[in-house]
């Protein structure tokens, strides 16, 4: 029996940022066919907030901690400001958006993360196997297009901040039982780069075993290494493909001919 | 043929602003029959938050304009802060809500209000039948709670700001096709007084006849008559009953014997 396709696009923060640069990602995200799911990240915008509001960035080890002030902050910038608006422009260009958190109809519970060496705060990991998958299917059956902010919750009346790769992984590899599932990773380069100092030249085809040997001669910096080892992770689990791309090559990479890195089993 | 029963329930900023009687509310709100809806309002944190942010509330005649950044405010703080932790205080009470603006799923579409002599700004007229009520079926049929921020869009891609009291009013009317739908109003007042001297002496019931004669005896004061004008516009047009009353006797107003007062045809 073949599943329906799906698409489950990631867009970050660099997209986020740039008004010019979002709307026109989002015209190419209303044409792209049902089903599809887009999960945004934060961007700048929260941190200028946060300046404004005199919300001091709280930082151990060089990672950002949520406080109870900064998580106020992002519920409203992610969860309101930034979910609202795109929603609202993908109205505007007949893409019937709903803008959704994960504390929203119970579609994202999650944990706070425990405190080991560091107590991260308000940040919560992703009850991968409790997601409310059947509001997903009923409202992807309704040809409402989901559009999901970085913020799960943790079933006690609190919001948490969740990492928007992580949400979009999660979310594909729960839909990957009904559906075939492509995850698009949208990001300001084509691809995974073969050197670092030739943004044209890119990996066309990552699988484990191409992996380990990107791994042991040194391509890969150590930035995307997490990346492409939790791609590879839910390759693993049943996603039909990964798919890390850039913005402007949306629709190439949502086809049979992508032009970013492909990332199968 | 009979309706199913439908409770449409409108709080305003009077329990937003105080945590604990937010939380006791939404207790009380969680125990209520299925199905339900939810519809807040604002409150003052967005001119607290405005004024952190230096928004200079924008007057003209007394009235609130709502500007650029005044839109950029209340969809930051009533579509995101106040509408999420209200949803996730409810998924708290096992109360599986859903938080929604209208420009998710389309559900409440509308049109910036006309200039005559004030332009008020991003203010949004709701656009009465074309609410997307399929939407709000679909997820009552599920047992998920509709919690409705007072913002509509425009589908122009721009965010609006709408009066609370509408859009409950508007959308308990939209589904009084399907349902028998109990509008209820909860506010700081037993219901309608019959004198300002005595909080405790309500009027108990009040239809066409008995709003005439209350406008000419006088009892009814300048604020509270478009609210009784539009409750019974509202019965006029399919509603079983609006019911005024406090926030402490939702459960009571809820029932058979409201303890506010009822407003029928």
């Amino acid at each position: 029996m073949n599943k329906p396709s799906l698409l489950v696009i990631k867009v970050g923060g660099n997209v986020i940022d740039h008004p010019e640069v979002l709307q026109h990602f989002l015209e190419d995200f209303a044409q792209l066919p049902h089903p599809k799911i887009l999960v945004h990240g934060g961007g700048k915008i929260a941190t200028r907030i946060g300046q404004q509001l005199e919300i001091q960035p709280n930082y151990i080890d060089g990672r950002r901690i949520t406080d109870d002030a900064t998580i106020d902050l992002v519920t409203m910038v992610y969860g309101g400001l930034l979910n609202k608006q795109i929603t609202a422009q993908l109205q505007a260009l007949q893409c019937n958006a709903i803008g959704l958190s994960g504390a929203d109809g119970n579609l994202m519970p999650a944990v706070k993360r425990p405190v080991k060496e560091v107590d991260f705060g308000w940040v919560g990991d992703v009850l991968a196997d409790q997601l409310n998958v059947a509001l997903l299917q009923s409202l992807l059956a309704q040809d409402i297009v989901p559009v999901l902010a970085p913020l799960t919750h943790d079933g006690n009346g609190h919001m948490l901040n969740t990492n928007a790769d992580t949400i979009a992984s999660a979310i594909a590899i729960a839909l990957s039982e009904m559906y075939s599932v492509k995850l698009l990773y949208c990001f300001e380069k084509k691809g995974i780069l073969k050197s670092m100092e030739d943004e044209n030249e890119i990996v066309t085809h990552i699988n484990r075993s191409v992996y380990e040997q990107l791994l042991s001669d040194g391509t890969l910096t150590d930035g995307i290494i997490p990346k492409i080892h939790n791609a590879l992770a839910a390759v693993d689990k049943g996603l039909h493909a990964v798919c890390i791309g850039h913005t402007n090559d949306l629709h190439a990479n949502a086809g049979t001919n992508p032009a970013g890195t492909l990332i199968t089993t």
